[in-house]
């Protein structure tokens, strides 16, 4: 029987894309710029990966996402030309874009069904201030926040999996991990945990998600998988 | 600006007294045992500074206070000579009183009233399953859960303040702690954290609360703490 709950949230639970590029293109705009923001939310969430890597491996002592988040975005901007267009203090606003996500539609009202029946969490990359501004925002309601900042690593690294399953006190086979990314998953599994699949095909702006796969669960989104879990 | 707000739990938010002693009472009846059940919770109570003593002075490594708890437990029946009266599963179904407490009456209305102020958390020697327990048990919402297993260590060492403020991204004079107990309120001080006293002269039974002391606010119950704050 499933004890918990938990959540990729970047792509699972919010549409960093749309979020990221508004932002963007309203800190241009301000500025009296026109840009591709879209474009540039795809090079800004290009940098997640790399920025966390020596991170996963030991070559960095741990910082909070919100730290890679301002750091990628000065290379992006650097690289662009444009970084003396934002002071230190706009450096900051623009990179608390990312606690101001959009939900998908099904997010709230899914995430609450699945909390009638099991305690949810997110296990994001996502820092807990980050987590909870966002839900916070959002009108999400978890019952903890547990990933990365407690793991002191980042996903896919099987320890931000495991430190979940023991702060929430229960095997990793109790546990669900949600998200619409097959390489979250197969981590999660790879430490025992349950797998649900949720496909977003417009996380990318593409209208393709990701490939089914050997998930104990698949729905079209988080109502449906509460509606199975139920 | 407070920026969040953050609660002892055991006799500040939730009656652990009334609470463990029910629970041991009905253990005890299911033995066909009477006791007095007050004394058995003071009794297990008493064992709980001198437990996490070791860890925080650096002796003993980190485990969650639900271990301790159960520990705890094991050593007072060993005392009163009551050990075989109950098996593993029942040691470790009597461990869980700490996850089923009595909220005092003004606590669910005075927190969801400080949420709607600021994000809320406990910041509690508890462990983060058993605060998500307790609160999904007495209909408590938190923003998150910060305290000792995100410091893996335990309140009143500084640490414990610290880690709390840093998860949620504020500097110390932005977060109120909120507590019963004076040593609590007093440790957070010296971390450069806010204060608030909620005085709960029935915790020990004995109709006297800790005596008032320099805190930010003091209130006499979190319905009140909440208009200071709103």
């Amino acid at each position: 029987m499933i004890g918990a709950a938990i959540f990729d949230v970047f792509g699972t639970v919010v549409d960093w894309r749309r979020g990221v590029a508004d932002a963007v293109a309203a800190a241009y705009a301000a500025r009296g710029r026109d840009l591709d923001a879209s474009a540039f939310a795809d090079a800004w969430r290009a940098e997640y990966d790399p920025a966390m890597a020596p991170i996963r491996e030991g070559a960095r002592p741990y910082v909070p996402l919100d730290l890679l988040h301002r750091e990628n975005l000065v290379r992006v901007l650097a690289r662009r030309g444009e970084l003396g267009l934002f002071d230190d203090a706009a450096l900051d606003d623009l990179t608390r874009a990312w606690e101001r996500l959009p939900p998908w539609h099904d997010s709230v009202a899914g995430i609450a069904d699945i909390r009638r029946i099991c305690p949810v969490a997110p296990c994001s990359n996502g820092s807990i201030a980050l987590m909870l501004r966002l839900a916070r925002h959002t009108g999400l309601t978890w019952d903890c926040i547990l990933g990365a900042d407690i793991a002191r690593s980042y996903k896919p690294d099987g320890a931000v999996y495991r430190a979940a399953c023991a702060a929430l006190g229960l095997a990793p086979d109790r546990v669900l991990m949600v998200a619409a990314h097959g390489a979250d998953l197969a981590a999660a599994q790879a430490q025992g945990l349950r797998t649900a699949f949720i496909p977003r095909p417009d996380e990318h702006g593409r209208g393709r998600a990701e490939p089914p796969g050997p998930w104990d669960f698949t729905a079209p989104d988080l109502i449906a998988l509460a509606a199975q879990l139920g």
